[in-house]
């Protein structure tokens, strides 16, 4: 089979920057052995895979799990199970979305644990099924963290992402009030539309005037943040008491400062992170099923559904994805 | 009365040095009335006085309360109950460990809640009493916070301070592994004998390598900081999976970054702040009561005991204040 190969193992040594300018140094493009499938595991003949950033930093070696060389990369995809063995020999013939726990899903077949497919309803489009857990589980599990904390207005930097799309989705569904940041003004409407009730240019001259004025107004607790840097610290800094601000990506390379220590000590407030993977074995079973009900629900109802910004084969993937992954505002798929 | 009184109120505009260079520009030695209690308080003539960093922050205008101008300064004292109101009739005559809810504790006579007067067994001595809430009710809840993780090892910067010196006496009897670090060799042998396995001088030259090393073998997760700076950022970043930064003091001016925002994602560590006063909050009154038993306790038995650097009157503190408190290993006493 056609596969795009990781060429390292492990971690890197040097930290590079997190947007992917080139593919070579990291994976190539060859021709394996479809992999064989362990005990409850299955292989899928994958019919489209989703590019996340977590993609991105995995194969720089930058991402929270080891590199394999000579494994697939990609972790997400959407396909149909045509082998299995024990638990997934009752999953062949059926359409699954999945993460590629065994060899990664940028290639004709990938392998995986039956626990972790998901038999998709009929009304799912492939890019929907390709892109429903990383993004789709995240937004649930972050906006549980925002209903757990009680307060109706919630901060989020990158609000333009398909991740921060989802979450608004669901925000306005339920009363609550996103406070979103965007790096283009034509942005800021269409998230307004969906149902941020701020929506703000962090470009802009009076960006941190306004937002410190809408914090003040909206008193916000949970900061979900995919940015850091500056523009993170100097948000969270102007956050009042009990607020947390929530990491889950780093756009900016720059460090972040701790404006005020002291408002840790006497305002009770906290940095902490989100990682699916960490989330996904703390909620158990039920959590996880609770969730895969709750995403496919909302891609049936129509309340959710993935921008598609390309389509490209593993061959146009090999020089066209860091193009595609630069055009702000949809998904790419890697289509085998 | 004599009293040291504030002279300004609020909080101060402009961050100055933590380090008290004089007194002047903050209090007055001035006579003042005798201040009448409200219902459910009582008049303790002040025995005993202690100074701690957050009065010092306090009078600057630094500290999570605000100032009020005219009122004595001192948030912790010991003395004899000398008049009462209501449920502060009861405890006239009895001498009380207490803090100045209603004027401070550098003074003659202080206005407190009988709610929150503690009378002292016979054996404690006036300077423990004096001593007696902020340092030792703050050790006794940040060692539950190190008992609640789990970890029998844990980290603390300014380890010779007297709150480091009451967390490693109660880390000692329950087979704790305090990790610290120092300023100055030769604080090192003193608190290896108090039960510190490992005190490092933060100054000398291999400290960072050492301790990462350290922080390996021990694995600790709980950090208790009173420094912040780059000292605490590189030990938070030097440390693993799901350790907890806890910032309670800021003896440090410069402001902390967060080394590795990739941590918080993926290793599940965290930043977080401790304040007595929100601990006593939550806490509720079951635990309050449990945490003021456990202090005397430890003081009755001779595990505890205060070092005493300086005792001055209130006309000395005025001018020797700062000077007393640039002294190491020891608590300087206000004697009224």
């Amino acid at each position: 089979m056609k596969a795009l190969v990781q060429l390292h193992s492990g971690f890197t040594d040097k930290p590079e920057p997190f947007k992917l300018e080139t593919m070579a140094p990291y994976v190539a493009l060859e021709e394996i052995a479809v992999p064989e499938p362990g005990d409850d595991q299955v292989v899928v003949k994958v019919a489209a895979a989703s590019v996340n950033p977590s993609d991105v930093m995995f194969i720089k070696g930058m991402y929270g799990q080891p590199r394999r060389e000579g494994v697939p990369a990609g972790f997400e995809g959407v396909g149909e199970v045509v082998g299995g063995k024990a638990a997934g020999e009752g999953l062949v013939g059926k359409r699954v979305a999945f993460t590629g726990t065994g060899s990664g899903t940028w290639a004709e077949y990938a392998i995986t644990d039956a626990s972790v497919c998901i038999p998709l309803m009929e009304g799912i489009r492939d890019e929907d099924g390709a892109a429903l857990i990383v993004n789709p589980m995240t937004a649930i599990a972050m906006f549980g963290i925002v209903k757990d904390e009680g307060q109706k207005s919630f901060v989020m930097t990158a609000g333009a992402s398909q991740l921060c799309k989802l979450i608004i989705g669901l925000a306005a569904q339920e009363g609550y009030r996103p406070i979103v940041t965007v790096r283009r003004d034509e942005q800021i409407e269409p998230l307004k539309a969906l149902g941020a009730v701020h929506a703000l240019n962090e470009k802009a001259a009076d960006f941190h005037a306004r937002m410190a004025e809408i914090l003040r107004e909206e008193k916000p607790r949970i900061f979900l943040d995919a940015v850091t840097g500056d523009l993170a610290a100097t948000i969270f800094h102007a956050m009042g008491g009990g607020a947390r601000w929530i990491i889950y990506g780093r756009l900016d390379e720059s460090l972040p400062v701790i404006k005020e220590p002291g408002h840790m000590i006497f305002l009770g407030k906290r940095i902490e992170g989100f990682w699916l993977v960490r989330w996904m074995r703390e909620a158990g079973e039920e959590g996880r099923i609770a969730a895969v009900m709750e995403v496919q629900k909302q891609f049936l109802t129509g309340n959710w559904s993935t921008d598609i910004s390309a389509r490209l084969s593993l061959e146009e993937a090999m020089e066209g994805l860091p193009g595609a992954l630069a055009v702000p505002n949809g998904k790419v798929f890697i289509v085998p």
